[in-house]
């Protein structure tokens, strides 16, 4: 294990996570609230950073595959511990095990919160927990990538440990262009998203913080009601379209900025998507027509609602837990899913799902006739026997953490629905659930232990299993 | 395909089923109650089969897997549609459909029913209820095997599609032997309990049926309290002693009786099994302590649910959706586990849970260390990646027909928890699940698709989906 390398890393992050602090840092100086929480916390990151960033002399700067899992798994840890303090300085969230809850679902891009009173929050703590779905929806190392030199296979390491999906693609040659170019598609969609709901009336400062909450897929608002609160169609169709943008692979942008649009709509993920988002909204539509009166209204709080779940964002606009079952039945299936992968969607990514079912039928037709030659192929091109057993195990592995939280949450005593979709929930990133978690439940009616193990899910599920397993397997600390 | 072997095979089937009739015919008899029922449905079965059995003349008796697997399949089905005439003709049922419901569940040994008043059955009709649960629960086609000669290849098809578990291990070097021997076990097995069951008291005629719904680990009771109607410790203790062994793997009692004791104390299967009871009961005792004021009190009921639910007999003492909320979880956790390979329990088989969890295991250890060497051992021997490959692929198929399941069922408005364990009663082969549908709920509730697709899936459960899956993939009824 290289132990200094890590540690590296960690230092660097730690003084850009103290960056970062200074914009919640000025919102408090702009709204005159007290800034000595954020700065107090910078100060912190900063003094650990600094000397494990330039203090720590690696002997060999390669990084083997563990150890970029090791790293980043550690990273977010220590990132939702750090970020929670803010919130208990403050006295927002005076709980600390409940700022963590709140930190680590906003870093995740979760959305479930333990507040009951979102309202009461001071500006800066809002625009710090919504900044949190801006942070984590692409992933913090993937910055440090975009920003620092570091050796390419280092780079992959990373980037394969924090970017979601069966398979991580480079867009260009060089690791760490591929990491810029990623963030300035998300910066440029966060502003044109900011720009989009400024026109539909709301101010800079809640326009910029749902922008980030969409851009992550977080689900966090600065409303009691979420995106409900604001009563407009227009600012719903907007949250929706870009959902769809963000629950898409991040790739077919640069695709389509490089005008390979071709390609862009022979995406065979993409036409999946579309096929379940219409699918699924259409469904929906006819099963709360009856409620809403017009087709037209139904339609809408079908689609923002199918979006706000397959995207893993979960925002809330309609209580849903109060329409017909099949319905509920079907968004907890879209729970599954999840986005596209390399989106900042989460779930099992859909193209995991396609490579499933494709395997499955595969496998069974092989079964069947033992002599067949049968291969799986995505987009034209056959996917290796390496890459099939990858999501296999990926599958099995998402189930039994799914179990394993439902059966921890149970023990608190709430109904089945309650205790399986609040796993569900953690582990696909979504925030609500059904039952006494839905669009207007809260999670602060969980124990701590259940919640301990909610971010241990919640983790889990962003970081797409192993970089957080690893840290709990002891052969990973020993010297090599 | 060589659809003249198979329609001989169905022939024969057939012909036994007529055969078998005569059991509830002559309980008829006994009870004065009319025999035509089960006289006429027993000729039409002669009727049919005859001809099917004598005058097709395959030009080959070669038989490859996919025609095992279609056959077996084939029977079923035509078992349940056939089955289900006599309690249609007794006015027992009046509803084809649920008759088939009934029917299936009994055959498939899941014991979910659509009765809201079990006791007002005919007891010939009660007897064929139970009947089925015991010629279900060995399979039909093993029978077939054990008493009528057939070449060695085509008997380890049939036996691969009907015997559960994720390897099929012949006893003794001919299948056909080994399918007289794995009867005789069964059939001794069924005789002890009958004996212990009327020393507690029970009738021969209750004894004889719940010992037939133990064997089949079916469900299925002549009461309507179901096994809490004899409010009998010792009976409890018997059925629940007898679901564990009914839910172990029959070759183990094959190596008992030749003595050789040492390997089915080494038998990591039934460590696991053994270890995973002890700790649910535990558990489980521990929730439900308060509710019976003593611990012993509280350790019996939750012995025998246990034993219940993870043998998949799915009897009833306690109504547990009144229990604690993580016991609910515990026991829809074991819902998923089932018995042993090999047994006549439901669910996924035990061995191949652990399997999945070695493999996952593995794969996780080789994901973090790619060049380490990783290997999945079952009972010291090595484990082919083609076994755990299938093990994964089941698993897949498994999680896919059960949430297909849950969203037709959920088409009928009910709660997500009764939705959820509806489908994986049936799956697993149950009987009881969550909410509703719990140990006093009925699945009479149900619509006449949610019943259709019940059916299919208790069938796919029991057969292990690839028997019933063909049957509807095109490709299979082409002529080769």
């Amino acid at each position: 294990m290289n132990a200094r390398m890590i540690a590296r890393i960690l230092g660097l992050v730690l003084l850009i996570t103290a960056a970062l602090l200074l914009l919640p840092l000025l919102t408090a100086l702009v709204y005159h609230e007290s800034a000595l929480p954020f700065a107090l916390t910078a100060a912190l990151a900063a003094a650990l950073g600094a000397p494990l960033a330039f203090c720590s002399r690696p002997r060999s700067t390669e990084l083997y595959a563990r150890e970029g899992f090791a790293a980043v798994g550690l990273v977010w840890i220590v990132m939702s511990l750090l970020g929670a303090l803010p919130f208990v300085l403050s006295g927002d969230i005076p709980n600390y095990l409940d700022a963590v809850f709140e930190t680590a679902s906003g870093l995740t891009t979760t959305g479930a919160s333990i507040l009951t009173d979102v309202e009461s929050l001071s500006r800066s703590g809002m625009f710090w927990r919504l900044f949190t779905h801006w942070i984590g929806g692409m992933g913090v190392l993937v910055f440090v990538m975009a920003v620092l030199p570091m050796g390419e296979g280092r780079a992959m390491h990373i980037m394969r440990a924090e970017v979601p999906g069966p398979t991580v693609g480079k867009l260009v040659p060089r690791a760490r262009k591929t990491a810029t170019i990623l963030y300035l598609i998300y910066m440029g969609l966060t502003a044109a998203e900011t720009v989009f709901l400024l026109c539909g009336g709301m101010s800079f400062y809640e326009a910029l913080l749902h922008a980030f909450a969409t851009a992550g897929t977080g689900g966090f608002s600065t409303r009691a009601a979420s995106i409900g609160a604001f009563d407009s169609v227009y600012i719903e169709m907007v949250i929706a379209v870009f959902l769809v943008l963000f629950g898409t692979n991040f790739n077919l942008f640069y695709l389509l900025l490089i005008g390979r649009v071709r390609e862009v709509f022979k995406n065979e993920e993409l036409h999946w998507y579309f096929g379940i988002v219409a699918a699924s909204t259409l469904a929906i539509a006819l099963g709360i027509f009856k409620m809403y009166g017009s087709f037209g209204t139904a339609l809408r709080h079908a689609f923002f609602n199918t979006m706000t779940v397959i995207s893993t964002a979960g925002f809330g606009t309609e209580d849903f837990t109060l329409w017909p079952g099949y319905t509920q039945t079907i968004l907890v299936l879209l729970m599954f899913i999840g986005g596209c992968a390399g989106s900042t969607g989460g779930g099992l990514k859909l193209s995991r799902v396609m490579l499933l079912v494709k395997t499955a039928a595969a496998d069974v037709a092989r079964m069947i006739s033992p002599r067949r030659v049968t291969r799986v192929q995505l987009d034209g091109r056959r996917v290796s026997r390496e890459t099939t057993d990858a999501v296999y195990t990926y599958f099995s592995l998402y189930m039994l953490l799914l179990l394993f939280c439902t059966l921890v949450v149970s023990f608190d005593g709430f109904d089945f629905a309650t205790n399986f979709t609040a796993a569900l929930s953690c582990m696909s990133n979504i925030g609500p659930g059904l039952s006494l978690i839905g669009p207007s439940g809260s999670f602060a009616i969980f124990s701590p232990l259940s919640k301990a193990v909610m971010i241990f899910t919640m983790l889990c599920g962003r970081l797409e299993i192993y970089a957080i397993l690893i840290l709990f397997i002891p052969s990973t600390w020993k010297k090599r």
